[in-house]
């Protein structure tokens, strides 16, 4: 499948984000792209924390990336995403980009569920939210 | 395949690893899993550390991880770890199980390769450092 | 003032907390030092994480650092406490050494203020806990 | 003594930086302080890593930070920076205003020294850069 990006931000890395090896520790790259669905979810004038609030809760409960080529101190990049819905489940493909010449660092899948009083549910607000945004075969 | 953990460490969580949710941000589990990696190795008498001042570096090419439980502030988890080769990739098969009733947190395979001064390259010091406790089918 | 500890963990640095220049980040001593009080406050029955949750939030009003000495990757070190009261304030006192030499690594004050239902407080929980350490001269 | 200071620049809160209590976590801001000197020095067209490289390590000698009000998810910020030099250190003088109100964050006094090659030294190379900022009183 040819994703579709529906939501990118720009950002930079930090030199603290580095570690011995002189590049982003891997970790990171997990903070860069949960910012990245953070931001997707407040362009759409809800988030993460007022879900918390309201008694749902949007857990990762599946993640996989492949490393493709490390960021270094000073470098921006573009985290760019899309969406899809299977079953309950919502899975954000996410990949990011070195700027200005486009390598590509990172490619995830994340799939996320949602509690909702702590019970594992469908939940109608991010269906709706999402709904427009899903890239289904 | 049934593997069979050839090292574990015991830690516990920090209040600062958690996040909104009250619960271990997810970027977190893969400082855990990456510090078990490291103090695998230390217990071999080599760290990532000294190999990176050898022109060794291993990066993570490749991760997935399914969260199947969250841990909270002030539990205490062991973090166990088996690794197998494929061709020129070690993989590293983590799981880690809250303490002292072993629920299973997560699981995670971890490909690592090595760049020798920058070359992807087959690394005869971490096959004989590790061959011994490959566990291929 | 010659402070004497109330409280002792050790520790062992983690190769993630380490950047680009080889040694600990300056900002994880922070992490070191409040995974302490932590563990100080756990070690009389309680935590910072049940406070906030019965409404008493404890917070950070001022700190002050002073890095005596870097810790490197797989040094073990140990942390320690000293409390005092100021007003409605509480003083902690910390110190770090490196293991097994007791080289100082870091020296820390760090002022605590409770907010009972977001108003700026004096604790008699707190009092009661941490009355009996409290080194005022 | 009146800062004025010398270098801005605006951050935002990314929720995987704040704890348990709903705001950002102490740590954290030094995090934000010492990506803005980053920046500044950056702006100079020289980096910290670079000076590593270059052998020149510059390090985190004393540090303090009085906590004013607390940043909260979704929070956009200003962090703002000012230098002078005490015999061979460096000072910067920094604070943190939350936007757009500019209700004050955090300051923090940041004293900075340099090892070259390992050795306490006055650094020429800063100086040069830094000495157009200088604020001694």
């Amino acid at each position: 499948m040819k994703s579709k990006y529906v939501f990118e931000i720009n950002m930079k890395v930090r030199d603290y984000e580095c570690d011995l090896q002189g590049i982003v520790n891997n970790a990171n790259y997990q903070h860069y792209i949960e910012h990245t669905r953070s931001e997707f979810l407040r362009s759409e004038g809800i988030s993460f924390v007022k879900l918390h609030e309201q008694g749902i809760d949007t857990v990762v409960a599946r993640l996989s990336m492949v490393y493709k080529s490390p960021l270094r101190p000073d470098d921006t990049f573009q985290s760019c995403l899309a969406v899809r819905k299977e079953g309950i489940r919502y899975v954000f493909m996410q990949d990011i980009f070195r700027l200005p010449d486009h390598k590509h660092v990172l490619h995830a899948d994340v799939t996320i569920v949602c509690l909702i009083n702590g019970r594992l549910s469908d939940c109608e607000l991010l269906n709706e939210i999402f709904g427009k945004y899903f890239q289904n075969e």
